[in-house]
C-alpha cells in the first residue's frame, strides 16, 4: 500500500474534487474546509452506513436532530463552561502562543502521558525542564492560562444574558431530550438515541487537514442501560465501532484499540479506536462507559427528573450511559487513506486508484460511450435508467483507456461502456477498478449487478 | 381534510416524538427546536428525495457541503454585512420593539405591499397614518433603525479582526467553490450546485413554530447557465420546485405560485411557491433568475476570476444564475400540515391519520405480534429481516386494534400483524393505513411488496 503524506492528499482532493479550502477564493479561513461533488457523496454514504447500523437496524434505537443553537444553562451543567479549556501559554521573549501540552509534547519527544497532567504540573513541568520556545529558542514563558473553547455569539438585539454558544458536541442533545424521547416512543430501558451534526470548537492549534477543525461533524450514540448491566453492553458497542469501521472497507491492519489508563472520574472504562494515519496513530471513534454521571447532572440543573420507572418491576433509576462516537470528518480522511494506491503494472507504468468499498463510493458506475457520435444517444439512455438508482458519473471525452484511469482515482468502482454491442444487442461492457478485468451484461442486469456489489 | 391549528400542531409533534421545544428541560431556548425520533426520520427522507431529484438524477448537477463558517469577507460581497438588516423601532412609551414592517401589517390590514417600501416610506407612513402601539396604544415611536440579522462570534483567542459570521444562507457557498466544482469535475456550461445545510439568522420576530426560526436548514440549488437561455431554465426549475413537493405527496389544491411584482435591481423574475398553512398562504421555495449578479460581487471583492471559458467556442463570460430554494422545516411543515386528518367513521367513531406519502413516512412498516407469548419470537425475526431495508416500528403492547391506530396516527403506511399462520404457513396480514384494508402476504413477497410502494 503507497501512502499519501498529509499534504499531497489535501492536493489530492482539491485536484479531483473531494475537499477544498473553504473560502479559498478569500484566502481561506484557517482549518475549514468544503467537501466538494464527491467529498458530500462519500460523506453522506458514511453517515447512511451509520445511521443503518445504529439506528435503524439496532432495536429500541431512535435518531434525534437537535438545534446547534442550545439554552447556555445546558453547557453550565455539562461542565463545558467551567471546564471546557484549552491550556495557553505565551513566550514572554518572541510573543509566540501555545497550547502548553503541546509545548511539552514537542519538546520532551518521549512518550509522556501530557494529557493526564493538570495546569500546575505542566507548569511545574516547563520550569524544571528548562522547555524553550521552538520559535526563538528562550526559555522565558507567561502563566499557563485557561482559554474555552466554545464558540460564543448572541441572541436577540439587545440585553444583559443573551449570550449563547455553538455546541462543542452533539451528546448533550441526547441528554437533555432522554424523557422526551422516552415517553413519546414509549421506550423501554435499555434503549438508545443516536445524532449525527455539526459541532464547533474554537481550537487554538487546529490542523492535520481535516483531521481536527473548528467546524466539524459527529455521529453520536447513547445506550441507556440498567446499572449493573453497562459492561456487557459497553464490550458490545466498543466491538461494534470497530465493525462499523471494517464495514466501509477499513483494513482491520490499520485499526487498533487503545483503552484509557487514566479514567476521567465518573467512568468506568473508556476506550479509543485508533487509525493509523500517514502522520501516525489518531483516534477516530470513542467508546465510554460514563455511568448516570450525564443525567444526573442535568437533573441537578435543571430540577427536572430524569430517572426510568420500569414498567414491569415498578423500579426507579438513573440509567446508566454507553457512549459511542465516530468524527464523520475523521473517518472519510480515514476512507481516504486506506484506499489510495499506486499500482505497479507491468509494463513499467503506474495507476493511481482509489480502493473505495463501493458502498462508500462517491459514484457508483461511470457511463462511458465508446464513441461520441455513435454511442452518445444510448449511453444517456442508460445513464437516466441508472441514475434513478444510484449516483452515476458520465464522460464521453477521450481515449476510454485515458476515462478508465479517470474514474480509477476518483474511486468509481465500476465502468459501463457503451459499444456496437449495445446498440444492436442490448450489452454493455463493465470493467472493474480494482481487477481492470471487463465482463458483458445485458443492460437488463446491470441494476442488479451493481446493487449486489455495493452490499456485498 | 381537517386542518390542525399550528398550536394544535406543536402538541401533536411533541406527542408522537416529531418536534420537541429545543432545550425543553431548561425552559427552551426561543424559537429552536430539536427534532425526535419520527421528526428525524421525516427530515432525512425529504432531503434524500429533494438530493435525488436535484443532484442524483439531473445531469450535470453537482452536490458540495460547506463550512457555516466562511471568511467575512465573503459577507461583504455578497451584501449581507451592509444590506442585511431588519428595520426595527421602539415604542417611546411603553417601550416595546416591533418590526417596523409588522408594525404597519398589523395595523394597516389592507394588502399594502409592506414589502417594496424604503425605510423612510415606512416611517412616512407611521407618522401619516398615526400608527399605534398593539401594545399601549400611544403612536409615539422612536426612528427606524437597522438591526443585522448574521450571528456574530469571534475565531480564535484575541486580535483585532477576528469577528466571523454563521452563515444566514447556504448559497454563497456553491458562489465561492463556482471555478473550483467546475475545474475539478470538469463541468460543462449549463451545470448546477446544490448544497443541503444549516443557516442562522438573528430574527426579531420569528415564530409560528418550524416557519421561522433563528437555526434552519436550507437545500439550495444554483444553476449556471450561458446569458440568453436563462428563461428557459427558469421556466424548467419553477416547475420543478412544485413537481419536488407533489412527488413527496403534497396536494395541488394547496400549492399555488407567487411571481414577484417588484423584483430586486440585478433580478430577472422571481416567484414563491407557497402552501396554504393553516395561519394563511406562506413561502416554501423560491426560484430566482439572477443574472450575473453573485458572481461578478464574488469576483470584484475577491479579484478571482469567475469566468468560464467555453471549450467549444472559446467564448469567455460571467454565467447566468438560477436559483432554487427549500426551507428544510417549511417542507416539513407542509409535509405535517397536509397528512394530518380526523376521519369520521361509521360508528360514529372519528380516526386521527397521518397520511404521509410512504417515501416519506418516518416508518414504512410496523411489526406488530397478535399475542406477544406466542408470535413474539417469529415478529423479532421478521422485524430484523425488514430493517435491513427500511424503518421499522415495533409494537408488542395491547390490543391489536389500538395498535393499529397508534400506527395511524404518526403516519406509518403498513402494519404486519404476525399471527398463527405466520407460524405454519409463513403469511402475514398487511395493513392499509389510509383504506384500513387488509391482504395475506408470503413473507418473502414483503420487501418487494414495500419497495413498490415507497416507489409509487
Amino acid at each position: 500500500m503507497n501512502k499519501l503524506k498529509m499534504d499531497k492528499l489535501v492536493i489530492f482532493c482539491k485536484t479531483y474534487g473531494y475537499i477544498f479550502q473553504g473560502s479559498e477564493i478569500y484566502g481561506g479561513l484557517a482549518n475549514t474546509w468544503d467537501y466538494g461533488p464527491l467529498g458530500i457523496e462519500l460523506k453522506n454514504n458514511i453517515k447512511k452506513i451509520w445511521w443503518k447500523t445504529f439506528i435503524q437496524e439496532l432495536p429500541n434505537s431512535y435518531g434525534i436532530d437537535c438545534s446547534i443553537l442550545m439554552n447556555p444553562d445546558v453547557w453550565v451543567a455539562s461542565g463545558h463552561v467551567d471546564e471546557f479549556n484549552d491550556l495557553m501559554i505565551d513566550c514572554k521573549s518572541c510573543k509566540a502562543r501555545y497550547r502548553a501540552d503541546n509545548l511539552i509534547e514537542n519538546f520532551s519527544k518521549e512518550d509522556i502521558e501530557v494529557d493526564g497532567l493538570t495546569k500546575e504540573e505542566m507548569s511545574k513541568y516547563i520550569i524544571d525542564n528548562k522547555v524553550s520556545c521552538p520559535k526563538c529558542g528562550e526559555s522565558d514563558f507567561t502563566d499557563i492560562r485557561e482559554f474555552n473553547l466554545m464558540f460564543e455569539t448572541k441572541r436577540g438585539v439587545t440585553g444583559d444574558k443573551n449570550e449563547i454558544y455553538l455546541r462543542p458536541e452533539t451528546a448533550q442533545g441526547q441528554f437533555v431530550n432522554f424523557s422526551n424521547v422516552q415517553r413519546s416512543l414509549r421506550a423501554k430501558i435499555p434503549f438508545g438515541i443516536g445524532q449525527i451534526g455539526k459541532a464547533f470548537r474554537n481550537e487554538i492549534t487546529p490542523g492535520n487537514f481535516i483531521f481536527r477543525t473548528i467546524e466539524f461533524e459527529q455521529m453520536e450514540y447513547q445506550y441507556f442501560c440498567k446499572p449493573g448491566t453497562d459492561q456487557e453492553h459497553y464490550r458490545f458497542f466498543k466491538k461494534k465501532a470497530l465493525d462499523f469501521f471494517k464495514n466501509i472497507g477499513i483494513k482491520e491492519v490499520n485499526l487498533k484499540y487503545k483503552d484509557h489508563q487514566k479514567l476521567a472520574h465518573y467512568a468506568k472504562e473508556a476506550t479509543d479506536l485508533e487509525y493509523l494515519f500517514p502522520s501516525g496513530w489518531g483516534e477516530v471513534n470513542g467508546t465510554h462507559s460514563r455511568t448516570d454521571f450525564d443525567l444526573k447532572k442535568h437533573q441537578e440543573h435543571s430540577k427536572k427528573s430524569m430517572e426510568y420507572l420500569d414498567p414491569v418491576t415498578n423500579e426507579k433509576y438513573l440509567p446508566y450511559i454507553i457512549e459511542s462516537t465516530v468524527g464523520v470528518d475523521r473517518a472519510i480522511l480515514v476512507a481516504l487513506c486506506d484506499a489510495y494506491d499506486v499500482e505497479q503494472l507491468e509494463n513499467d507504468e503506474t495507476r493511481e486508484v482509489l480502493r473505495l468499498k463501493p458502498n462508500i463510493a462517491p459514484y457508483k458506475v461511470a457511463v462511458l460511450p465508446l464513441i461520441k457520435k455513435i454511442h452518445k444517444e444510448k449511453a444517456l439512455e442508460i445513464y437516466g435508467k441508472l441514475s434513478k438508482h444510484f449516483m452515476i458519473s458520465y464522460d464521453e471525452t477521450g481515449k476510454i483507456g485515458k476515462r478508465y484511469r479517470r474514474q480509477d482515482v476518483i474511486g468509481t468502482p465500476y465502468a459501463v461502456t457503451i459499444d456496437d454491442n449495445t446498440l444492436t444487442a442490448d450489452t454493455v461492457t463493465v470493467r472493474n477498478r480494482d481487477t481492470m478485468k471487463q465482463v458483458v451484461l445485458k443492460i437488463e442486469d446491470l441494476v442488479t449487478f451493481i446493487t449486489d456489489k455495493i452490499n456485498e
